[in-house]
């Protein structure tokens, strides 16, 4: 007989965490064990708006919600702040974490790191959970070995603030790491209007594209003579991250040590 | 019984020129009559390199062509400098021309408009055979009465030395006719890298993608909530100038002004 | 001094009426003067979930909400039954109809249209609101005119139900209307696997991509030799559809026949 | 000092084996030693069509050419036929062969495989020298991993014979090596004009666009809730193929063994 993955969400009532509650639900396998909550502890998660029917404990302890529910997982889509301490106590008491965070730093990831060694257990941290983006970047980098001459055109919605987007640095930046340096396009070539070739990282072009009625869109395209090899990623909504909870959550139960970033767990 | 179309073509011998000695020969209606070539004057076009069986004479003198010719059109794909010259003695002869140039003055143009009201007669200049570019700018122009928000990426090889592309321009003027200015993006949109937004041209946005392989392409992008809508060309070589020039051809015979613009005689 | 435009609207409560009672708030110059929702007539808008703040009265009852409000248009997104009603009475007391159905009969368009003469009224009815869709549609029928090669490309998410969609449909009827008709592909082309070239309509052919995450995009794609020709629309949200509702009440006010669809008000 | 690479091309009149003598003439480090051409042994290269100035012996006998010349490599772009003697001479004589065909038989690897074995010198066999496509495809079957809902599009000009064409099929083989098998789109989903759903491999569909332009296109699209992921080669010229042979050249001076296709090189 197989017995349920018993999880924990730390965060249910935020956006991510909504979606990663009926992720839960949905998943053959899963079985919600306990919701983390510090505003909200004591109760049902069904008495909560939009939870109707789910009836699982919520606690606003972590060290009290692993040593009663000891879950298998721990999903946490909290803060940096109280994630951290979330993630150590989950470890500590032999829970796996999937962690959604960017915050996190150099020596904060060390020491959970050194944890995970000491207990022989696995953790995930995932700056970005859609998997199709994560896809869409270790393709990218793949290419740029072979492919020296690379644009990148990202499109987004027209409140957005920053360009270029985070994603679309975070590509070139990993880009970079394998691909020669080449100042791309024509050596003389000359902008009649200012910006028409955009933002310039290593040389390598990116560009931003700002319309009303767009989500979040990137197009990575590589070019070489008589040929183009584009990768595209399309995100439409927030859906799109439980892909990649669902793979962090299916191998983290099988590794024994510390992975940041999900394109460390692609083959 | 039908007669055959009486084309000449001024010009045979430049890359323009071959494409249109071939339309000619292909076409099903059309009769390659003579050609005119200051340089190569006298003897047969089967003479010259890569016009194996086209018995055609060779003419160095339009006025000469013109009264022994007495072709129903002529198709001119010179120079500025001696087109208008071949133009007007067209022109003067009866003789409807298709000219591919931009390069004629207001001036000249005037005089030519006159010249079609007093013989009665048609005459298209067009800065741009190829249909599938003409009709992206006619359908992104219509479609800048109805969205404001307009973003126009083009790409090219990367050889080409100037960014934006003169289409990209001429596309961005033709949308600027008819659509209300408005400063696109955020108004607090920040560049954390410049040029990342691309340029600015009356508050929309070009951006210029170069890149080994891509040939010529032009892509603009319409937004509103919740839709976008996207017009594309895609240029693979220079046989796209033919539709337009047999459109041009066609119309030519059946009208009794001068036209400016392929994008005049579609309906 | 500008009065406002007075807008009623029939079935606030559905999808679409609740965009367009948003639409109406939002817009300088439209005032929502009422609301017409046989099921809960009488009271404000406002004691409806979702609605708070608009103090607008509810009207069970079409011809009293005509002679009480008076309101230059009535927007009417109910259902053909009762939509044909709400738009005759509206037109008899001189209020201008934007209507969107598909499904009035022939012979009920022409009963509208005859009550817009006697009246020297506007009234617009349209099947699709969706500016970009009217839009792609008319620009292919255009591009049909020139360009004899055509393949459909629609892509929805995977739980719709028919293929190809009715917009895929409705665009090659359009192109059918003015394209010579030809078999596309070779005519020698054979099917290693059945279906691959598509379905075929009057030699044009049609692919329906069905993937989850999509939602209603549509790509129509003209080639010639050396070019192509695409245009695209990318459907998001029902938002979409609200640029369109804001053309005809903008438009209707101006006109004094019928006008049935979007694209015979496009210039 | 670093010494050229002594490259010798077996069929360097053919339509890839004039770009191949295009390539090493013009890459850096490599040096054209000697071509093997049946039909015109003797003489030098530059006395045929369009090798001006290309002063390499030329040999009819594929041994004689290995012990005279003794090359570091030979690109073979003949046919199976004459390629399976020029590839197994090229081993015997320690040279490393870079080949072009998708004819080989089991038994003919096999035995080429075992002659790698003994000399301890690699080879590399090639059906799609095409990096681009190749980095298509296995970014495509990577995908499948993750993503079980996948459509393919490819779009090739309308005088091809067979659709789908060759490499959509051999995608969809490769993704379905690794993806778990799943009927996609509606259970009950229907096509109201017969193939709108495109061929049907494994539950993945296929579709094929054909249209005058065009040259050689495909497009991958996987999908999930909220998100698609699209994965596009275009070819526009013969070219591209060159890429793919410096990368084989490149690779199988360091590798020791038997290579069959390019995709098992890239990292």
């Amino acid at each position: 007989m197989t017995t349920n993955l018993k999880i924990a969400i730390a965060g249910p009532r935020g956006r991510m965490g909504r979606e990663a509650v009926l992720l839960v639900k949905e998943t053959e396998g899963y079985e919600l064990a306990a919701v983390l909550d510090h505003k909200n502890g004591g109760g049902l998660l069904s008495d909560s708006d939009g939870f109707a029917g789910m009836e699982v404990p919520v606690y606003s302890d972590v060290q009290l919600l692993m040593q009663e529910v000891q879950p298998d997982v721990l999903i946490d889509l909290t803060t940096p702040e109280v994630g951290m301490l979330h993630t150590k106590t989950a470890l500590e008491h032999g829970v796996r974490p999937v962690v959604g965070t960017t915050g996190f730093t150099k020596e904060q990831l060390q020491e959970l790191e050194e944890l995970c060694h000491d207990k022989g257990i696995g953790c995930i941290i995932a700056p970005n959970f859609a998997l199709g983006a994560v896809l869409m970047m270790k393709f990218s980098q793949m290419a740029g070995r072979y492919f020296q001459d690379v644009e990148i055109i990202e499109l987004h919605h027209d409140q957005k603030l920053d360009a270029p987007s985070g994603t679309a640095v975070k590509t070139a930046e990993m880009i970079a790491e394998v691909r020669e340096t080449k100042q791309q396009g024509h050596p003389e070539e000359k902008e009649t209007i200012k910006g028409a070739r955009g933002a310039n990282y290593d040389g390598m072009h990116i560009h931003s594209v700002r319309l009303p009625g767009l989500i979040a869109h990137q197009q990575v395209m590589f070019g070489a003579d008589g040929q183009t090899l584009t990768i595209r990623h399309d995100s439409y909504n927030r859906a799109s991250f439980m892909s990649g909870v669902k793979l962090a959550v299916d191998t983290v139960v099988k590794i024994d040590t510390l992975v940041y970033g999900l394109e460390n767990i692609i083959e």
